[in-house]
């Protein structure tokens, strides 16, 4: 059983210590975090042990009643590998310190791949992480477009893809501090970072992004258009998605019309959080036409790394070689398929 | 001076009813609707003849206070064209009517092509106009793609167009009565009808297009993906497009970095409503990658046809042979460039 901490127990954090708790060969060390309110209280009702990344963040947990297990320095002394879900510049720090004491971490997609120079996405490149001491996990957009354009490529169906990218603005938790209302916001670079961190997995991908933020927080939505290698049928496309186990083809004229109606369905299926692992892609909406392709999918930002994550973990500490089996098992253990 | 009544004073009629009256080669006759409250009343006050397209609407008005001339049949006695402007059932029926008096008609972007058999797109083919009966402006999203489209065939680098489309959920007046919020809703079918309409303009343009509701009412919001010809620098791309006077090109870091930003400032300028007739593109947004172009523009669905629509009402009545000149004319009376 390998002995896995969370650092930063925010929107990824909570998810990712809730499904290494689901495997039978890992074990969930302690989360540790800043903060002492509503958010750490699911950690506490859950029994998690609770470290503090501060002397003041211990002082206000133990004012506000939380048990706290210690400081962050000594549950790495506890563990083998840190899944760190910390913001941009706490990460930064963090990893030097993870460097020093010689454990194995993962980063999640905010951080640079050259914190880690090696960037992971289980279908695609899960065998080049086998007992590396790092690795990140891309971010939610670059793993949706990973998934597709891997199913596509081992098809042998993918010549280019050019995508666009309608993103949530804000997590829901967050959207009273903060968002963006009756408006669409662009990105200002055309290819968006997507694109070039897709390729951070896989340099052989000719991707190109455009990115721009809409004014809800559900998930994302892509829109893309592949030149494929051949004139294809659309069942040949298909048939190439099906070979992912976390690619939900789902029909739109099942009354699936909208990205909120999918956010429903899995609430409805009991799923944590109405958490998606899956892309949900729309197989009656897609488009063949010669050696075109189009398509559409919508991306759960809060949930679909997660299970890119447990994954990562095998990979890193090596307790599963094939890729295949760690797959399998995660989605069994979420509940995917 | 020909004489032009606008039938149906919504968003598009009245804005219509306004440049008519800007031009100095036609004259308003009247407006025609059925309501009788505050919308009808913007017509009142700047002193249109208003007429009634029923005998109920006649009598609530009359009941409000409201001063009509007269029923739809008798305005369409005194006039020589008629820029209808009503909702799609109801133009249907209107049209007929045209046709039985033999007066010379406009239909907006909401009929179909079948209805005047003639699409128009001033830039691309207002000489295949002159002297129709009828012709039908296409909608706010298909002139924006013709006006984009045939600048770059224009200069010889368009091969073919595959676009995202962006749409407002709905038009702010009646943004009370429904729209979508917090979501964002798909079009079932890809291509989305942009394309072929765009088709019903020119049907030698290969474009493809997808399209989705967002949740804001301001306006759409396009991503293209172009193949040109050849590999070309992005100064030839900007020359194409400078070749029209109805697309403005725009720069992001002149902080027009969002659609309210864009509409913010044609309200500074000064516009009625804050309406913009032109294509709004970032300048510095848009990538060139060998024979491959990327950019995104702005499209005011309430305005952009408005200029359009007055050069349909010359080329029909033969008062203006050129093109050219007729848009110089429009122009000029509206405020562009």
């Amino acid at each position: 059983m390998k002995k896995i901490a969370v650092i930063g127990y925010g929107v990824i954090g909570k998810r990712i210590a809730d499904a290494i708790v689901k495997q039978n060969d890992m074990t969930l060390v302690g989360v540790c975090d800043v903060v002492s309110d509503w958010r750490i209280q699911n950690a506490v009702n859950k029994g998690y042990a609770i470290y503090a990344s501060t002397p003041e963040a211990e002082k206000e947990m133990n004012a506000c009643g939380i048990s706290v297990k210690g400081r962050i320095a000594e549950l790495l002394t506890k563990v083998d590998l840190v899944v760190d879900c910390t913001p941009k510049k706490v990460a930064a720090k963090n990893v030097q310190a993870y460097k020093e004491r010689g454990i194995k971490f993962i980063v999640q997609g905010g951080e640079k791949h050259e914190v880690t120079r090696h960037s992971f996405s289980a279908e695609n490149n899960y065998q080049s992480a086998l007992n590396l001491d790092a690795t990140r996990v891309v971010s939610c957009n670059t793993t949706s477009i990973l998934r597709t354009l891997t199913a596509l490529k081992k098809a042998g169906l993918l010549d280019y893809a050019r995508g666009t990218l309608l993103r949530r603005a804000t997590d829901p938790w967050e959207s009273h501090l903060g968002g963006i209302m009756n408006t669409m916001v662009p990105e200002r670079e055309i290819p968006s970072h997507q694109g070039p961190d897709a390729q951070s997995v896989d340099p052989d991908l000719n991707v190109i992004t455009s990115a721009i933020k809409v004014p809800q927080t559900l998930s994302h939505l892509h829109y893309w258009n592949i030149k494929m290698t051949k004139a294809a049928c659309k069942e040949e496309v298909l048939e190439a998605f099906r070979t992912s186990s976390r690619i939900r083809l789902i029909q739109y004229d099942q009354g699936l019309v909208s990205n909120n109606t999918i956010k429903e369905m899995f609430l409805d299926m009991g799923r944590p959080w109405g958490d998606m692992y899956e892309v949900a892609l729309w197989e009656d909406m897609l488009k063949v036409q010669g050696d075109e392709l189009f398509y559409a999918y919508v991306v759960d930002n809060q949930a679909i790394v997660i299970p890119e994550t447990i994954d990562a973990i095998r990979a890193l500490t090596g307790i599963e070689p094939s890729a295949e089996q760690s797959i399998i098992r995660t989605n069994k253990s979420l509940g995917i398929n």
